[in-house]
């Protein structure tokens, strides 16, 4: 045997135990690279083409044939092609009854058609088993070796030895199938890679509506204000000053919005006596976007904490400084170092360092990987306990950045209070109702609640069933 | 056929080829999750209840019987109940026997029952065939699509056939099942879910302890100290500068203990002249958790670096600023720029900077699915040779920092050495063996020991071993 | 039943239905290791070692015998030792006739030998039934629980059902089999253990030039003509000064070096009306490799916002604005307010920031864990919308930076542009390019063309097949 320089050859030359031969219908990009890869991974692979003399597009390994040929080769045959050409198939009825169809197809958007694109093709060629799958795998995921897209395959047909069939084909080629049940599921396979991060809508519609909120409140406060009444152009404060006033309110709303639902659902399951009643439509989306609000709060968070570090590099700061330096030293005055204020400055600095590290920790055990390796009760403790310690230091940072200045009726410019007020609210009342469940009073019959006791017990014959999780 | 907006009625329709029917004992959360997830699988799904008119809590498509009816349908019987109430099983010992019963159950605490729960059910039952498994999965995983939650089943039992049968199962609800062995291997199992980051306690304790005695000796050493001999109130230093002095030498000591294990067995295998020979306990352990010690020095580095930056922006540094250039302005006085220490404050800074970046760059490369990507020898490279580059930038941060002040004896109150001194100690000593055990003379007989050769073979018999990789 | 603290006990206890026996050749670290590991998974292990009496290398649970007994007990041996040792199989080639060899074996350098090890082992061997696998996964993350390993085995060999018998165990080991095909790959599959991040090659090449190329220009433009032309001493410059000069310039270049070839390849799709025809093979290795140009420019940006958020810090950059406060108050001048300064300094320090916000976020999420959560066209969205968005940030970040400075004469030392324009050259080349591509007239018959349409169609036959994704 000689040394071989190039691994495609591996692919061509005669190999004594094949697996079964597969057909694919249509050579574009996603058929000739799925073609490819089932090669790699020891398949057959004829493809069937109308015109199987032009060989170009075939790739090297693989044989081209009419599409009745090559359809009469396989029990499997893939098709690459559009919807629209579906109908084609029909001349190839007799052909294609009893053999596993596999839909690989996609829409250009959701409800393209009345019909998903599978089950249009079983109304077709009703004899035939259609199975939906490798939608959701990019024909450049299968080229550059998969590793950086989904491994995970969904696979839904009606027919279940034929799913069997085409699962093993996804199981060989390295990814992981799964079975979303039969045919009526299409609509959620096709639906999906069409998708465009639906759990994030609303919870990026919340911080959009409330960022655009909190600006144009600041700059009535901050700029309209002084041009009115003082008759001073602040309008740069746009910049740098108002969205470092916004980021850093929006973060901690946001973050107090994650631990919102849980009071709600503690409070509705002590009300009710009973885990078994399902939550109001509402709380059960809010609980199941808790994630999302989280991580966009550490994205406000970090640019707060950004536009602050660069507070003294800002020619504005910078001329300020120099200014009441030179006015000290004209007017022979010097301050006297007051310990309070450097206790303030000192405790509002740290404590905001200290939740945006937290925050960033939880932000890390939020990435998938991260959150795979680690049991249940270690996430339950990063994401509860951590986060609420995340709460409290932020809201304690907030609190004592305003002191005692929301006493002063000074800072109430037009009657409108400073926007880091407006941003306490939700904080506050979340931490005050977690402080009031965490009495034992309170505790000890939510426990109970959540591991199965009901104050009227409806249901007396499950007394003893497994809560895998409490919420 | 019509159009289906809604998936659950992929559930409930006819399905031609189903597979088998599971039966699922209880109709708490898990059992719910689990059987609605089995559902959407493909399986048929009967529940065992007290009541089976009661179709409240039975997920749609789905049916409720009795227990005994329902464990006839089907050879696999999934327990999703609390072990206080397996005895009730005794009375379907009949029924059972020869059946799988799968143990998903969890307890509150580590120890809390003499045998483990599946043990126990298999004494109970001895005809019938118990398999651990689930019982690391969350109700809540199920629910949410399981993409969140650790794709790791781990399962054990007696029968081989029977964990077959559970692990198919396993597949087909897209997770990976992993033997772990007979019932024995349940107890690891039902302890896993209830542990608490164990690899992560030695190291927290560790630092912890460090940083609490670093805490007191700054305290003594600058506020107390201050306090005693010049009256000045300095305890506003606890907020920040001693934070900012006790993290970065908690980091640097961290990360030079993570190399520390590596010259120690080293030194041993050099002594010993073979690597065939276990180390001793304690350095087993420490080795196994270098990547925790490493985790929580970039933390603690990561706390410095925003201690650092905020400086400029304190009130006491704005205030000593403010104070010097106004005195210097009173006596007419003006610095002469020193190039010497625009070179070391520079140098100081930018060796901490890319320390911290290379830092950041190995926290990085130990996220789960960093390292899954790379190859054995890149995971090397990047922790092993960039780490003792960022060890060396450190160190060489801390030297520059330092810079002749340890000469000075006025920098000694009470005789203490400032902290930053301390810290230096086990950097030093892990960067000058380090250097030695570098050197060809010594690296040689090293490299032949860990591929290995050893200087007094004992057995004879073995010289060509396979040594996947070296420490 | 009692209780058991060990888990290793459940591994020499009597299992009733055992896996198949499984030979292993060798007691090194990884026969060791691979063999403890199937223990765990239910194997009966059976080591051939030349000296079976010398049990200390052999794991608890295993037995040891000569080569050839142990070879007789099973159909599958594992030959966990160096190739140099292969020869004395010769001896044993009667007993393994028939039988499958595994061969997990490593080089310690590319091409090595002639031919792979696993081919001299099959020309060694006629007779036996040589399948290569296990040799990417080290003994060390088998030993460790392989959780921080990848779980990705190749597998190649000629006989189909021999393979099948080792990915059949690769998968009860908790790990995912991937069949490369016929033993032809064995080239590519030892190759990649010895690989050092051959995608990462081109990209730090180009990066590092770049850097020294910027770090010589500028140090000839800052110090040497300061030195020469004024005798001042800026020789400091070289630590902090230039680095946060030329940190991003390469960050934004490199940057636009990762949005080019997509450019390129628009053209091209353009002129030749087809995108059924090859790239040239510069373009397609440059398109491969813009995942790593985006992450080594993203380290660059990440020293940048370090090196620029110690400014104030500096010696140099205190001294400067201590000296010039003291020699305003001393000349008697106060500095007036310039809202345009205050404009440009901000606007240009809230671009940078904005800018560095969303390439961290492009960084998440081209990390492996988060890439594969997300969909194709979620995926795209943050890549492509999200990363143009960020070179237009950077790019006005940049001209903002420079303002009308690159009018004025003087700033032209020895006819010497800023470095900061050379590299605004390639950014703005980009987007320009990218302006005219999105008009209207011009995106139409380019979408039409990714998504299969062609000007001169020579494929006539196959106007209808499936394209995946396009560029």
């Amino acid at each position: 045997m000689e040394q071989h320089s190039n691994t495609a050859m591996a692919l061509t030359s005669d190999m004594p135990n094949k697996k079964q031969t597969v057909c694919i219908f249509g050579t574009g990009d996603f058929g000739r690279s799925l073609g490819h890869k089932m090669m790699q991974c020891g398949y057959t692979i004829v493809y069937g083409t109308r015109n199987p003399k032009d060989t170009k597009l075939i790739p090297q390994g693989a044989s081209g044939m009419s599409h009745r040929e090559a359809a009469e080769t396989s029990d499997i045959i893939i098709l690459a092609i559009h919807r629209i050409y579906y109908d084609f198939l029909d001349k190839l009825k007799e052909t294609l009854c009893g053999k596993v169809l596999v839909d690989v197809s996609n829409n250009l958007k959701i409800n393209q058609y009345p019909e998903t694109n599978a089950e249009y093709l079983a109304q077709l060629l009703p004899e035939s088993k259609v199975v939906k799958a490798f939608n959701t795998v990019s024909a450049w995921a299968l080229q550059s070796g998969a590793l950086d897209a989904s491994r995970q395959v969904f696979v839904c047909g009606n027919d279940g030895r034929s799913k069997e069939k085409v699962m093993d084909i996804v199981r060989s080629l390295g990814l992981t199938p799964l079975d979303k049940g039969s045919l009526l599921a299409a609509k959620e396979i096709e639906d999906y890679p069409l998708q465009l991060f639906p759990m994030w809508k609303y919870p990026i519609y919340l911080s959009l509506g409330l960022t655009v909120f909190l600006f144009i409140y600041c700059i009535i406060r901050d700029v309209v204000y002084n041009h009115v009444t003082k008759s001073k152009d602040f309008s740069f404060f746009l910049v740098i000053s108002i969205p470092n006033r916004v980021c850093p309110i929006v973060a901690l709303v946001l973050l107090a919005l994650v631990y919102l639902p849980g009071i709600f659902a503690a409070v509705l399951q002590l009300y009710r006596g009973t885990k078994y009643k399902r939550f109001p439509n509402w709380l059960d989306k809010w609980m199941l976007c808790r994630k999302q609000l989280g991580l966009i709060a550490l994205a406000f968070a970090f640019l707060h904490v950004l536009y602050t570090l660069v507070i003294p590099i800002r020619y504005y700061v910078r001329w300020k400084s120099n200014s009441y330096i030179t006015k000290q030293v004209l007017d022979n005055k010097t301050d006297s170092f007051v310990t309070e204020y450097a206790w303030l400055s000192d405790s509002y600095v740290a404590l905001g360092i200290l939740g945006f590290f937290l925050f960033v920790l939880l932000g890390i055990t939020s990435l998938p990987s991260v959150a795979n390796s680690v049991n249940w009760r270690e996430f339950r403790f990063v994401q509860s306990y951590l986060g609420y310690l995340t709460l409290v230091l932020c809201t304690a940072h907030t609190l004592i950045y305003g002191g005692k200045r929301f006493l002063n009726i000074g800072s109430y410019p037009w009657g409108l209070p400073a926007a880091y007020i407006l941003s306490l609210i939700i904080p506050c009342i979340v931490l005050v109702m977690k402080f009031f469940l965490i009495f034992p009073c309170i505790d000890r019959p939510l426990t109970a609640i959540r591991q199965g006791w009901e104050r009227k017990p409806k249901h007396l014959c499950e007394p003893h069933n497994l809560s895998g999780s409490s919420v």
